[in-house]
């Protein structure tokens, strides 16, 4: 027994237009007549609506379908909703590297970018390589900047609702950086910031590893570990955005930092040396014995931080994801630690975005802020109860 | 935009059922005049609605207003919502104890009873131990069984979505047991089953120490701790209902379990004595320093399990509940420690409901089952998107 909120008759032409638009993004292709037949609106009503929309740019008239429109006198008009009217971005700005990727209305991917950054670069020299690497992805795009609708930003740290970050000790200069306003600046359209592992668990569950489930924990796993949630399709940020920022656990056990966990010389690695890292995996492998302890002790603590998200939320799923992702021997000890010690073992998965996960979230979230505006009608609604 | 799903007649007069008593609940006492008003349904549509709703013994008539009837003809019949038709109970089946809240359908509480259980008792016997404690509380408040509406049960362990407990350590042959069919043969009503420490943190937030939150974290605090959560004022269960369960955490750690951490002279505490934990806190508080080391072991313990629930949820607030909330000396460190180790700390204080948090729970999961069936509109209606 839900109920339009009031009478307002601008308020009832963008209900309209919502449900118009939802229709012909669901089907595709249709004429007047089945636009009525689905929408249960009057023809009359719907012809005003599909004008506007035309007028708008979000809707085009299709080709007649041929073999219709010989038999017939004159063939039905036909309409679709209008993709490539406007355009998409999701970005990743981490502590390496900046990226891009651009999509038209529906999340169709355009194109693509991807450059490096110093890990030490201030912040407005980073801000200023994500503009510039993005004005390149739109002109060799041939998309002009006044096409994007909304843009979404994958970063490091705890990101508050307006796009501050509270907190982000991977990146120079980025506590405190009003990422989100700073941006807006640029582009002139909506732009939402995220922290880069629930971007990533976005992305996953749209077009990677968790499609098939809603309940699930992606982990950024590196040498300081960052997670996102998804609970019931819906990303967890937690009351102050600071979900899943399990990392700080080993500072209460007072072990040691992961970068100590993973030295085999006494000294710790740089925070952030992928490279150092991968060396110590890889003489582990070989067999050398100081290596081979160093990376059980990296483990243990992965497996500890991931074990402590798993037994906080019980996810149906735990995808690993960032740079430790890739390296042997990281999936299946960890695999068989949840086994061994959860209550309720989750299944462990490989990231299938790998690189992309977080620009791919960061998509998907401008992609849902474009479709919450143009087509949610909940909000207006309210049902009585 | 919502619309009914459908045109079925019996379904559109439960809905107007419900919009009725929705109104007539919030409002106490109304006129049919009154209730055209609020309702929007037509008044024949409501007179029928309402005789129906009086035969089912949820609504009665209310006296009439005197001041009004002496100047008017005939006085106007005013209708209320009949709280006391029908009753529910909330349950706490523990390792100590059983108890029982009863109360009517509004959650108004008709009287209470507590037995206590041997630790060891067989799950049989706790069952009769329920069936006989529940007899006597009705039998002495003077309400039939046949007037249960909904019963709710909180108890230790994982517990499935069809009350099945998946699994539970506390209680000798909890495990595995299908707990919510056993008590439905004896109630004859719905009986909803959860987790204890789920059923406290709902119980807070409905009359606790958390009714302002909806973001909480409730701990249970004792040798071997659970937790419950409450996301955006709703409960997190997790995908197989062990969200929480943080205790296993020290396994991996493979650091000593509480009952060691806390004992003095090597030898373990027995894991459910709580007058041997108390008597360790006071030899702390006396000063006596192997007691101290005790204690130190054990709230470093506490401090890390909350702390990973914590980073991993981000909640506004931690309630601490459970016999250990009430000894000395353990909310102080726990919020020093949190407030130290979390990189956006939650508020924490002690249980308001203490001994009755679980029983309060289980009866607010028994009204929520009950004003699902009987308001919930909702359900019945799409919004269309």
């Amino acid at each position: 027994m839900g109920q339009l909120t009031g009478g307002d008759p601008s308020l009832l032409r963008r209900i309209n237009s919502a449900v118009v638009l939802h229709a012909l993004r669901d089907a595709e292709i249709l004429t007047l007549t089945e636009l009525v037949s689905v929408t249960g609106l009057s023809r009359p009503t719907l012809e005003g609506v599909i004008e506007g929309l035309v007028e708008s740019g979000l809707v085009v008239e299709a080709a007649a379908e041929p073999s219709k429109s010989r038999r017939q006198g004159r063939p039905a008009r036909r309409f679709r909703f209008h993709a490539e009217s406007g355009h998409l971005l999701g970005i990743e700005i981490g502590p390496h590297r900046v990226s891009a990727l651009l999509s038209d209305l529906e999340g169709q991917l355009r194109g693509s970018v991807s450059r490096d950054v110093a890990e030490d670069a201030a912040a407005e020299e980073r801000l200023e390589k994500t503009r510039a690497a993005v004005g390149d992805l739109l002109r060799r795009s041939g998309v002009p900047r006044s096409s994007l609708r909304a843009v979404g930003v994958g970063t490091p740290g705890i990101v508050e609702a307006d796009g501050t970050v509270r907190l982000g000790t991977a990146i120079p200069g980025w506590t405190g950086l009003r990422l989100g306003e700073r941006l807006q600046r640029s582009f002139r359209c909506p732009v939402i910031v995220e922290n880069d592992a629930n971007a990533a668990a976005v992305a996953e569950h749209w077009r990677g590893a968790a499609r098939d489930s809603s309940d699930l924990v992606f982990v950024l796993a590196g040498l300081s570990p960052g997670a996102g949630a998804l609970i019931g399709g819906r990303l967890h940020r937690g009351f102050g955005g600071a979900a899943g920022e399990i990392g700080a656990l080993h500072l209460l056990g007072r072990e040691a930092f992961p970068e100590k966990l993973l030295s085999t010389t006494g000294e710790p690695l740089h925070p952030l040396d992928e490279t150092a890292v991968a060396h110590v995996f890889s003489r582990a492998a070989a067999g050398e014995a100081g290596a081979r302890d160093a990376v059980e002790r990296f483990l243990q603590r992965l497996v500890h931080d991931v074990a402590a998200l798993v037994l906080a939320l019980d996810p149906e799923l735990v995808i690993v994801g960032g740079w430790a992702a890739g390296l042997d021997g990281v999936l299946e000890p960890l695999r068989r630690e949840l086994d061994r010690y959860c209550l309720r073992p989750p299944q462990v998965k490989q990231s299938m975005l790998g690189d992309s996960a977080i620009a791919t979230g960061a998509l998907r979230l401008a992609l849902d802020h474009l479709e919450h505006e143009l087509f949610a009608v909940e909000s207006t609604v309210t049902a009585r109860h």
